[in-house]
């Protein structure tokens, strides 16, 4: 009888140090003790996408005036990041608001495995701060042209999409300001290697995240309960914190 | 009897395109359609080292007014640079500077090796364009600890500067401004994931390299013949561009 396997992306693995230079591990553990030492409203997980965000002037303008923090670590691909919350990342701090981004790293995985490695993070996140809001972003096209990691990019939207429509205060949200033109060709004024971003691009494609957050963080506020349809759910408030 | 090895540091190499993105080789073709478009006083190569500096307020300050064009390319090793020069990144324009830094991502390869393809990389920039200057960057500290990585660099480094002591054209250049601390470790202020650099980083290190470029330019337009010593060297002037 066939037993049920678990993708790959959705076990937690830690990064190889193939450099032997510790950086990841030294990521993780300053971000370990930055959950001890601060109190975010709002902490940003994923990848150098993430990551490189926190270097921006969108960045110090919009979002380190909110009590943000940005965990992202390059490179990192969905069972990295699962390594990380499982070994404590979210254990010590109570953020109102939780922004994730991870999987486009995971480019030697299916789409369906990629969106398996993110709806288990989203469930460990969903375990470790049930009373957080949780906004999932969906991946942002790459490659200069169409290709096949652009339309699996795409797919794995799709599924999370599907899959988290009725998750308890879990949204997906779509930056995507429109990188992909009508000839089907990303510039390289908004993604130099076609695949980060610019100061600029981060500016528009993260600008209308600041509004999102600062309704989470003000509805955290309120005792009402309010449900808000489209790919944004959410059951009950988030007072308690 | 032993045939001489070559280092696979040595041997040009394309990116194989894992993701199946097609990005690096829409760098690479951009890079060259910049060639045919325009005419840079000054060209850097590298990795992401180099590709990340053209996204930094330094860069639009200081480096773009000097007609800079940015050849870099995130991941990049010795053998990925060497392939592109030998595909034509050099073949149409005249530069009177060029800024190379690479090696860093060769970590599987020892120094002597990392070395060596540095020092191929020179002899073929030194081929197609025998006039211009050229400026090798020492490789930068990495990792948040003392690990055995930075050793390498700084053995690498240690090997290029006597190496390349006598090369014309051609000077070694060392722009760490005390990036490791006297306890040995590296701050997170400077190299958030401790290998690249922030804005402000960039403008701590990058900031003494436009005097030295400025230097070569104005020199380039000297009809006089100027040796300087100590590891810039150099044996005839550039005027011919």
């Amino acid at each position: 009888m066939a037993v049920p396997q678990h993708a790959p992306t959705t076990i937690p693995k830690a990064v190889v140090d193939l450099a032997g230079d510790g950086r990841w591990m030294s990521q993780h553990n300053r971000f370990i003790a930055e959950t001890h030492d601060k109190e975010p409203e709002v902490v940003f997980l994923g990848d150098s996408l993430i990551q490189q965000l926190q270097d921006t002037n969108v960045w110090r303008e919009l979002f380190q005036p909110l009590h943000c923090l940005n965990f992202g670590i390059g490179g990192e691909t969905t069972q990295n990041l699962l390594w990380r919350i499982a070994e404590g990342t979210l254990d010590v701090i109570k953020p109102k608001v939780i922004v994730l981004l991870i999987g486009t790293n995971n480019f030697l995985n299916t789409a369906g495995e990629v969106a398996e490695g993110i709806l288990e993070i989203v469930r460990l996140i969903r375990e470790k701060q049930p009373l957080s809001q949780l906004l999932v972003l969906e991946l942002l096209p790459r490659g200069e042209k169409p290709n096949r990691q652009r339309e699996k990019n795409s797919h794995t939207n799709q599924i999370i999409r599907e899959q988290l429509r009725d998750t308890p205060r879990t949204a997906v949200i779509n930056l995507d300001p429109g990188f992909v033109a009508e000839d089907g060709l990303i510039s390289p004024q908004d993604m130099p290697d076609y695949v980060h971003l610019t100061d600029k691009s981060y500016r528009k494609a993260f600008t209308p995240l600041r509004d999102i957050i600062i309704r989470y963080l003000d509805s955290a506020e309120l005792p009402s309960t309010s449900t808000q349809g489209g790919l944004i759910s959410r059951d009950h408030p988030a007072d308690e914190l």
